[in-house]
């Protein structure tokens, strides 16, 4: 469905029924990466997935603007959709909107899902930024600059023949593309402002922090961080994983996602 | 229940419906240990809980024995239940025995979850539990050579009251009583034996390895042994947790062992 | 050679010539416990080892004391051989001492070495000191009590002649010993207090922390919390190592201690 | 000094008296990068620094060739100065070659020091240099693509005037010089059959192998598994620290270098 925001159109799903999961996608993603796990994530809950604005079948947008943007088109849909809680997942630029969102509009996350996610942007990742913009040069440039960092070296060098039909694919379909990569860019320049490392001790929600041993573009220390300052939360490391949780461990990813969402409050101490 | 088991009787329970969680203690544990647990593992499907021989409700044994005649008690109360599969999951001792089960009884197996497991006892256990053994002195001894080991180190000076609550406790029930001592020597020394390291690739079963990062008594390494060895595995380290999972991290526990046992099969690759 | 102190001897030997190096010993060692790190250590440097009080041939105590008595004992040793200025290093007791006298008396020192420390005496660590009085029953199990713990479990069983032969001698040199074991438990004892941690950003002088990966004792958590908080320090993990680094891994110990307490400053930001 | 090999000119520079260090070079460095190092490198040894074919002063190559090529530079230049054996000590590429030298030269080489190395040159590695040529549109775009993998996120966001400096200092100088792109280009494909896991274990020579946590290009994993097959190998951990280790923590580089090159033999077991 399509949903109004100021004058854009939001794309969204709402699939099975159960508390509802909120799940957020990151850069380069859209609701259409998470096909394959709509059986298993709405089997229990009511899942819903969204395109954000500049991502899949979203309203593109023409000017700069700030993921908090981002954060009330989710209300928008949340808003739309009647409902008044959700456990809020996300991973990388999507985590990032839970952050803000759990901050901004607390009443409506009773708990929180961070997948590979960071506090704040920082020089390093913003210099990375820069070196997508720098790579549009050519499809095969973008390429190599983006996405052998999703992976762990350890999952791309076992899963040759997926990792060169994802590149054809990537290469013919978007990597070429300037509409998508204008809306890359934009996306990215959205989180230059992301900093939310003051506020975590605010998220009062029992909160999942999830990372990849090998997490090239988040690394562990950012997940750490993260997990020592909100106060309700528990962080596991995926062994064996690098930034793209979701394809390399799927397993792992959907044991995380809905055992916590669904597991019941349990208190011993 | 009171299931008989060769002249022996196995007490077990069984609680709530849907896919069969089996879940097997650790050694000083019984199912009395999972009581608070009950209500979340059985939401959403049938879990089975027993005493091992030598353990809580469960007859006691008069002469040594192996590790693998528990395997057999549990599939003496799979039979008498007329459970013909089940997602298997176990701590520590339990977890052994899990691994065992899986070899010998494979058909009775669709997934396996493994806490704070290892694949053998190494000299360096069998000379702990040696020690366990020699700290039989007293009971305040006894307490000191073995509980400050099952948690992190975090978690002990962070628990205090809980901690000093529970070394009354133990002191006063269980730390001070011949026959519940002898049974955990028993238990002990069931493990001798115990090595399947050479094993662990005959298991096909989908396999989820936790383990604590601040795990004394099972480290890490262990873990990380098994789960470059079963060809069906995926490992995640629980942060800031030591041996003792489900006290440490409730709600990790709980996500993991209720997402493992729940959640669809989904084939990426 | 045997220096008064307050009254009682304090023995301490000097090899060698260059930049001096004061190498502190952990609990349960001694002077004699370094014998065969003296060559490499005095290669190129003044070593100095010495007894702390109640340690070696150093007196025994007959009260309870605090582990800064052993701080003014080691200015007593300098002073008394005329050090105005050395690389201080020590492992486990011996670094806790490191860190109160460069705090006490920073003038003397120019590089601080710490293996395998702690900025403060936990709780946890308190009960296993506890443990082990309590283990004093019997030789046997004071051994067990406290000797496997020292060890990675990796090294404990890759070495099981030399860790055998080890029981024996310290079961029939030391574990029975009633004088031996008063010492151990004084000197436990004098760390209660132990407790740097508010003090650490004090330290201005260029530090190394070590640490084993498989600490079971002094576990590397406690390593990076004291990196994170002195100005100028650099931390390393030994792989594959427990708490008795220089055991464990020779060569790392001695690499780590000469190379750090010999090589050039350099500035290159 | 420039030393003639086989027509091509290697330059070489010899500094200090001792036990000789060789120290070989990563992509992107040349015997220039370590003159801060020199001194402390120097002092106690005798230090033999070279460039390798197609780096800093040494001849420009014009067609493709295998790292085996450098390796015999390498013995070219030990040749010319009646160097019989040595420390071999290299980081990243230069660490390759040190492995190649040692399998194939072994009665050179005393020890062996490996800093951020890889056992192979994996597709995942292959893909980063495919994007390093694919990055030569722009000195901006080479930059962005490169740079910011060499050092770990934490020391990048810590020290931004350091790398802004170097950031113009490189755009300047070197990513806009074709010859030297071209020579990086060809370096870089000189690794392409780079591949020793399996003659590891030919390795008899003390190895030390160091790397960093935060090392985004040659992560830990490749460094643990290179020191679980050579047999005499150690390995320690920079915390804090990425691919670049000189020039993220000098002191702990310097450490390890001079402390392993110089430390005498220790055997306890």
């Amino acid at each position: 469905m399509f949903i109004d925001f100021n004058g854009k159109q939001i794309y969204a799903e709402s699939h099975g029924q159960g508390t509802t999961i909120v799940l957020l996608s990151g850069l380069m993603m859209s609701v259409k990466s998470w096909r394959p796990f709509i059986p298993a994530l709405s089997e229990n809950n009511r899942l819903i997935l969204l395109d954000f604005l500049d991502q899949g079948k979203s309203s593109r947008m023409c000017e700069p603007y700030d993921i908090a943007l981002q954060v009330d088109a989710v209300k928008r849909v949340l808003d739309h959709l009647g409902i008044t809680q959700a456990v809020l997942a996300g991973i990388s630029y999507g985590a990032s909107v839970c952050m803000q969102f759990a901050l901004k509009y607390p009443e409506y996350v009773n708990r929180l899902a961070l997948f590979n996610c960071v506090a704040y942007i920082s020089p390093w990742i913003k210099d990375l930024g820069a070196g997508w913009t720098a790579a549009r040069v050519s499809p095969e440039a973008y390429y190599h600059m983006t996405t052998p960092f999703f992976y762990s070296p350890g999952f791309y060098n076992r899963n040759l023949d997926w990792i060169s039909a994802r590149k054809d694919f990537l290469i013919e379909n978007y990597f070429g593309d300037a509409d998508f990569l204008d809306s890359i860019d934009r996306m990215t320049n959205s989180t230059n402002g992301h900093d939310v490392r003051e506020r975590l001790c605010e998220i009062q929600v029992k909160t999942l922090i999830a990372g990849g041993r090998d997490d090239l573009l988040t690394p562990l220390a950012e997940q750490k961080y993260i997990s020592e300052r909100i106060p309700n939360a528990s962080m596991v490391t995926i062994e064996d994983c690098g930034h793209a949780t979701m394809y390399e461990k799927p397993e792992c990813f959907l044991t995380l996602l809905t055992g916590f969402a669904n597991c019941q409050e349990i208190k011993l101490q």
